[in-house]
């Protein structure tokens, strides 16, 4: 793999281990960290080994959000005119936006292993994952109210559609911090460790046991449920017919009841 | 009512139950299940008098899913045209869906009750249903993932506004079986009993209380319901608008106004 | 502020107290209540000194939802044509909707302090509210259903956004009565309180934590929420991309980003 | 083919021509028409050899619209209560409109050859089909007006996707009467023709052009072009991605260019 | 009628003729104007006896649109805070747009009859009109770009339904002006009269001629029209099937049917 | 500007002239033209002095559609499982479409001069730009369905809202081939010229008069124009409300008022 300043990535049985790796600032979100996430899962999209993603931070916290050095420097380049600086802040929001788009729309499940901070831009990125676990004494907050600002990198958008329509909203107005259990009774996390091995271990687990099931299939499903998001049950139906018209003619399927039959495990082609 | 293969049907108190009856083969779905089906909710359409409908599976299950013959059967009629086996395979895919699409869109109310095994195309049809309860043990398992394909008959399109995304997301992925209990916690039931016997009890209650209730406005509220799951909130109060325009007409507005005056418990024709 | 017949309105801390004020009849809601709450919504928006509100109901209870001698007198109004009577009828719910639909523009965030009953149309009107508080003994139940209708001015159309999909139903075709705890566990309130001061003091508290946030963001943060309930994810990234690329050219952002640096509590205009 | 009693059917050269066949009642749409439409169109989509349909009137003209009588039988069946008869109206509309939904839907091409009336219902029927040919001398008008009713079977949900949006208002608001060479000039019909017989020998020369094509590629381009008169340009072409995904692997577009290369008129199987 | 400022109103024959009325500005849309048309339109959809709406402008032209005057006291409201601005302008700008949504969602046919100068706003309030007529010398253009804003108070919103969307591009990229023949030929205007006199002679014929109509028919076919600018053809539908399962129980369908049958004119109750 | 294979770019005047450059293959489409395409296009984006795009042919036509070599080699890269090649094609058809994407998203205006043959992938590459201007003799052709498959980079998807929906789907289904004239008269191109150099000379100037505009409102114009063709009128109301907010406040607006004022020619900054 790449060399990359804000990460450290692993591949190993079909999984890849993408850590945020700026332990020292607690994982703040830099310059580099948002234009090397979109590298990191191009190559993810690209390499068809990797048939899972788990991403966590590195040290005690998973990421204390957007970097206000960089959220500072943007403010020093803007001009006198308020158009053209709005024209330069829209095309930047939607490029960072772009960071985890990347994330979002990766043909693979992406687990979010999540212990310590996950705060601001942190819930941003692991609202853009598959699903999210934590720490029993993990910290989430929505902290973009505190710095004056409607958070606008996918909190806001994708977040509604997984926890409770009303606690999103005292969240997002407060931005109360929450721990692990609060989470998890919410919807924003699906399980809680001890701590963070524990964690760690359960998570790869269960990526693991994503990686041994046919690729073509959960690619599928994978698309499907991101599609069920924003579109109409009718228009499901319809893609999924159209998806799995090509789908179900797969080697996977054969290869499947075939091991089902002889109550076996089957092996995929990557 | 007519002789099905697949089902035994019979109606008391205005409440239609419809019982999957192949118990020797845990109630897998053949292909008398999937036309039967389509002729069963049109007669529930069509008869005034049933008001609720209750489907549970004979025996220790509720369903096993899609019988793998039928299944395999489907492969068997692939030509040598890639093109033209997909446009077979998309066909026959959304003709499966339609024997869902008739419990979604029926007029009157569907409440599951579920013992036993809800595997595979058993949650593609208990996610097409109202509501759903469950015996303690029941015992659900998103299947299709380990025949190598994504569920394809309404599964991936219904479920996600049902239970949270992230849970979604690992149960699609995973496979993994879930018992009534954490089905509760998650949404996906209503309600737990503690055997067979008490579940439909229960169930059969709840949907006798539905059939007395009047039968017009049991069908607007069941119709503005399905019609949110798609359509947005300024849309719906449009169309509530519309439908009540005419349905505020019908005389049960004034039988229960009057019954609650007097209390007494209304009568509704149906 | 003006003189309500069917409220009683408070501000204080920058937060508006909004108290329906029929305890003698239940808080049932009159033809002033429905013309009132339009003019005090309205007031709400354009007055920046106001930042939160907290709409609560006088005596026992919240509110035992729609008068009952206004919904007869609507009958009485009707005329020998059913078309003609469909469009005033069409017409005069479209209005009362316009009642609720003030709460939800609101640009300002809405806190329902719930106790006692909340009975038919007041689940309307918590529906539009962004969160929603109760006491462990409050009573909610979707009443409508008991007296011959679809509820048409709210329920139908905002609560499956808040609750589980299951559970929607069950309470819309049964019109069951659930108490603050069961609310509280399917999402629709937030919280629990012992009793009504408890619950008073505590979302007052939510209340004016809110009101010292900054305004701007916590507009843009309301109206990103709300848009998402009805738009797609990638149409809520745009939007949010035009709407900071004003905002974060605001005053807030700096002042804000200093008191944090500065360890102390910003202060910010109106 | 089967024996209809409202139309003659036809099938040569891989196109089926389906001749609206009651001449002495200016074609009015009675209840045989209704339901056979469906079971042609049936037969169309599952009888591979039709890869193109034309549909005419018998006699000097093309329709006249819904039969009248079938219409005041309606009128007969309705009973004492304003909302049971709602229901029983919207399920009868429901009804007729699937019979025009069986033409749009068709997988395969459907001209229409129009000469005389196409009056009222007969609008609704040739606004579902893909395209529309008449003589200089047809006559065409929105006739739901002047019976006092809003067109209900199609004309005002498909029409306005067809013709501008303001001479649509104009033509459903006064009924006028346009003739062939206006309806060619606001983009009703595609040509124009001199008498009926240069009509239908133009439109089965294209129908017959259509025929000769692949037709994986047609029934692929008229699936597209249905989708996009009801979604977004983003969707379509992640649709049409999937779609030809299955389809670029057929033996069509090797056959395609092969002839294209040698010159020679490609052969498609059915 | 009440009396307005900026216009003079005229109702016989069940039509409203709205004149804009200040000639001497070339008809320019001051305070006033936006205020009162939304009055006018209030009272027009409030008076059954209004069937029909002409609109057209007093002296040589229908109206240069916006008032400078107006829109540079805007400017002067602005303060230091770009943020707090942007919502002021927002806010400012929904409003404008609210007085030609009444003009829009008004319940009666409105026909706009142009003469003279149609340039900037009066190019948005027209194309909230169901139809246009102009004389063959009107004169139009998107006057917008050419005071350096993109127009917002409906052209680029509405306009692209009516006219080709490549013409569209071209005129509100470059406020070309073109003349009554040349917007009969891409849409903008159904037709085009000698001179003003007769303009109006031919608008108020066709006015009257659909003031002659059943009322419930044209508003059921306007509404209708409206809802598909916007909506998918399978909800457009659903929805008119809804609509006339109240509104074909109404008198007019038999009132039309018995003038029908007996060769008279019918006459509609208001 | 960077040295590109398949194209040839100028900059003069604010206008970008972009030529294809494959005379000698009359213009066809290569892996360099894909690949290039989107580069020059995130120039034109990122580089504030281009204001504007054409975009031609060199030679004698504007380009004969995608090559036929480069479609070939595609099918060699086919392995042996259906459903992995499927995976495949989806994404080189979307990585493909990317290409024509990054002209339909441009923020600056794009107009095509199309001389001579118009065929195949050319028609979706005209589709996604702005405005359409050709010579009397063009060829256009909708040619992919004569190599056997339905178009899928964009024709199918944009020209339904660029022409008529019988035409689009007549020169679909049949491969027509229409002339500059017949174009034109279904608002496929917006005017015609009499021959090449005509042509350009015509298209140069209509892109030279857009570049004397305020950029900033016509890149609102643009993004509202193209916002439309997805979206609904209330919701595109409501987007330019939001970002007119922030560009009204630029000083574009008074440049335009004041050089209107004093009756001279505004110069705005890039």
């Amino acid at each position: 793999m790449s060399d990359y300043k804000a990460f450290n990535v692993v591949l190993a049985d079909k999984v890849a281990h993408v850590v945020i790796n700026r332990p020292e600032k607690v994982n703040a979100m830099n310059a580099d960290f948002w234009r090397e996430i979109i590298e990191i899962f191009r190559w993810v999209d690209d390499t068809d080994e990797v048939r899972a993603v788990v991403i966590s931070g590195a040290g005690k916290h998973f990421s204390s959000g957007i970097d206000l050095m960089m959220l500072a420097s943007l403010g020093s380049q803007m001009g006198p005119d308020v158009g053209r600086n709005a024209e330069k802040l829209r095309r930047k929001i939607l490029e960072l936006q772009a960071s985890f788009n990347a994330v979002d729309n990766c043909r693979k499940p992406v687990l979010a292993a999540i212990q310590g901070y996950c705060l601001g831009g942190a819930i941003d990125l692991v609202s853009a994952c598959d699903m999210r676990y934590a720490t029993d004494d993990a910290q989430f907050s929505i902290k973009e109210i505190d710095i004056g600002m409607a958070a606008d990198v996918g909190t806001l958008q994708r977040l509604p559609r997984i926890i409770g329509d009303g606690m999103m909203r005292e969240l997002a107005f407060t931005g109360r911090t929450i721990n692990g259990e609060e989470a998890r009774s919410i919807g924003l996390v699906n399980r809680t460790y001890a701590d963070a091995d524990a964690l760690l271990d359960g998570v790869m687990g269960i990526a693991r046991e994503i990686a041994s099931k046919s690729p073509v299939a959960i690619r599928g499903t994978k698309e499907m449920i991101r599609y069920m998001r924003d579109h109409r049950v009718d228009d499901g139906l319809e893609y999924i017919a159209t998806w799995n018209a090509a789908m179900l003619q797969s080697a996977d399927l054969r290869v499947a009841m075939t091991a089902h039959m002889s109550k076996q495990k089957p092996e995929f082609a990557d």
